[in-house]
């Protein structure tokens, strides 16, 4: 057995959004999707957790210094979304429906260019304490 | 002492808003709400907590019905507040700041009206699971 | 202004309930107390919190060591109510409807007697996370 | 990589039940079970976390629509088992002890059925909040 | 009925810490303290939940701003706190025994000379889930 | 498929540690470690979830007993680390940084020798709520 640890690092930020496909007439957005589609926005406190997967370094114990991952998470993805109207305030909506499945792929995106080939990464966001997903699913 | 006891329901809704005063210039506006005062909202998943104090009924051994509660919570403040822009969507924040301590008020006084005056009524409102208020004080 | 701390202790049981009122008629019954009438019991994970308010003791700057109130708890709360069924396996709640508002009002009424007189006592109970009670109310 | 995402549904119900096995003696129930084998039942509040795993639809940008998962999971689960005595009013649990994990396999079981073949299911079951099972397990 | 608001801020820090009373000998601070006593000290994560209680701001809608309320705690509490050993790293539990009870007073006598006076204030204190304190109490 | 199903039972204590590696001069470790490397340590409320995955026996309907579970990880996990300080009272971290990723190693190589082979074991452990670990990873 390999000895890889998997480190979680929870992040918050907060952002209104609208689930809303422009190609389709009112009927059939609000058909698919009913109240998201409210065309004023509604908002979310988003709870992001990052996983990173590898070995533990043999002097410091860490698979990687949650500080630097907090630091990176903030940098590249909080200071981007949070207090945000995703639909309106980021490029990377404009063209894309912001559901949580999206929004996760998006984060993902952004955060794998980022962190160290060596290392795993998962992405869990929480839209509220009862709806949430997983990028890549296991 | 008196036998009253407290009784507490919770709920939720999610809401886009932005805290804004159109009598200031954006620098003000700035200075004082910060990323607050997107002007494309950003927004939240509030919890909302009703007290309910009174004596319990001596038959039922209830102060009143917690699913009756939660209709009355539901039909008066969730569907005029869930999945809507507090600031453009609803009477009671055209004119008003929708923060936490204003939002409290407002929903305190649609109940106040409905609960019957035999019971205390006291609001809790979480913006975030850091951030969040009563009204009235105890 | 006194020098007055609440001190607070969470501890929990399961138990199964029903809530029936044997003078009525199944039709009444199941008017008033819907689900929870079903006659075969449902249950619950109780969470109850324990506040007890006095002045901190000048030596230990304890109000009174959490362990003690803890053992209190279990020997007089949990072990009583613990994996039971509060309808057929108690004798509190043979004659008494054991809502939430009631079964609080008993816990009160059995740890009163056993808290020094010195301290206030209130109790906190969740039946679920969304329904709770606070006897007696502040 | 494949695109899969998981998206997660968390719903609740409230049982009681009892664990006990008709072919042992009390004492071998007692030893093995414990409080669970109280004849007259204890109850807990269940939480239920449904895992559905698929490729997010390029249109809608969702894997499976959160409301219609959650309509499914209320009409074929929490109908049938919620406020209700799961030895006794349920035939799932007739001759089939509900342990979580019993109970987790017969939800998994139910669910199956329902969501179409494409996604990947998984059932996690709170019994209590430090009790918890997956099925099937990762 | 006034117009009063409490609007609650929660922050949180990590320390180690000793029970234990210098003027008694090992066998009396075992027997009181328990575990809490060990000499090469445990420790704790914190949550340290402020109340302010006034009223709102005509104009803002603010009793006060979070953001500032956060700052205040962050510089005056948490710089001095937060991953620290309470017993040996500060001046307040040098002769303090930092129970629960004591911390709380320590904070909120800390906080009470920079809140202005026209507001109320409380702390809340969690040790752990299960203990916490309130002080003043209500 | 299997039939195996996971079971997770979660536990907690309370402990002081101090992230230090003695080979370096006191600047690379306040770089590395930052607040973490305070000379007289920290502290956590450590919780920790045990994952066992198994087919339940035909039987009890149980993988594992989680009382059983609880009992083992009581004796051999929290006796021995509960309210400790983790670097000076432990045989295990004499020598070994006593970061959360080596702290969930060395509590799984202490159940993986009592923990039956034909259970898959992993541990989760949660230094605060927003920094956790799992070892091994999935």
């Amino acid at each position: 057995m390999s000895n890889r640890v998997a480190v979680y690092r929870k992040e918050h930020f907060n952002a209104a959004h609208r689930l809303h496909n422009p190609d389709w007439d009112e009927a059939t957005n609000d058909r698919v999707f009913g109240k998201c589609n409210n065309p004023n926005y509604h908002g979310h406190n988003y709870e992001l957790v990052l996983k990173v997967t590898g070995e533990p370094d043999a002097v410091t114990g860490y698979v990687m210094d949650m500080k630097v991952l907090s630091d990176i998470v903030q940098e590249h993805v909080i200071e981007r979304f949070d207090h945000k109207n995703l639909n309106e305030d980021t490029v990377e909506f404009k063209n894309l429906n912001p559901t949580a499945e999206n929004i996760a792929i998006v984060i993902y995106k952004i955060l794998r260019k980022i962190i160290e080939p060596e290392f795993d990464l998962q992405v869990r966001l929480y839209e509220t304490e009862r709806n949430f997903v997983d990028y890549p699913a296991n």
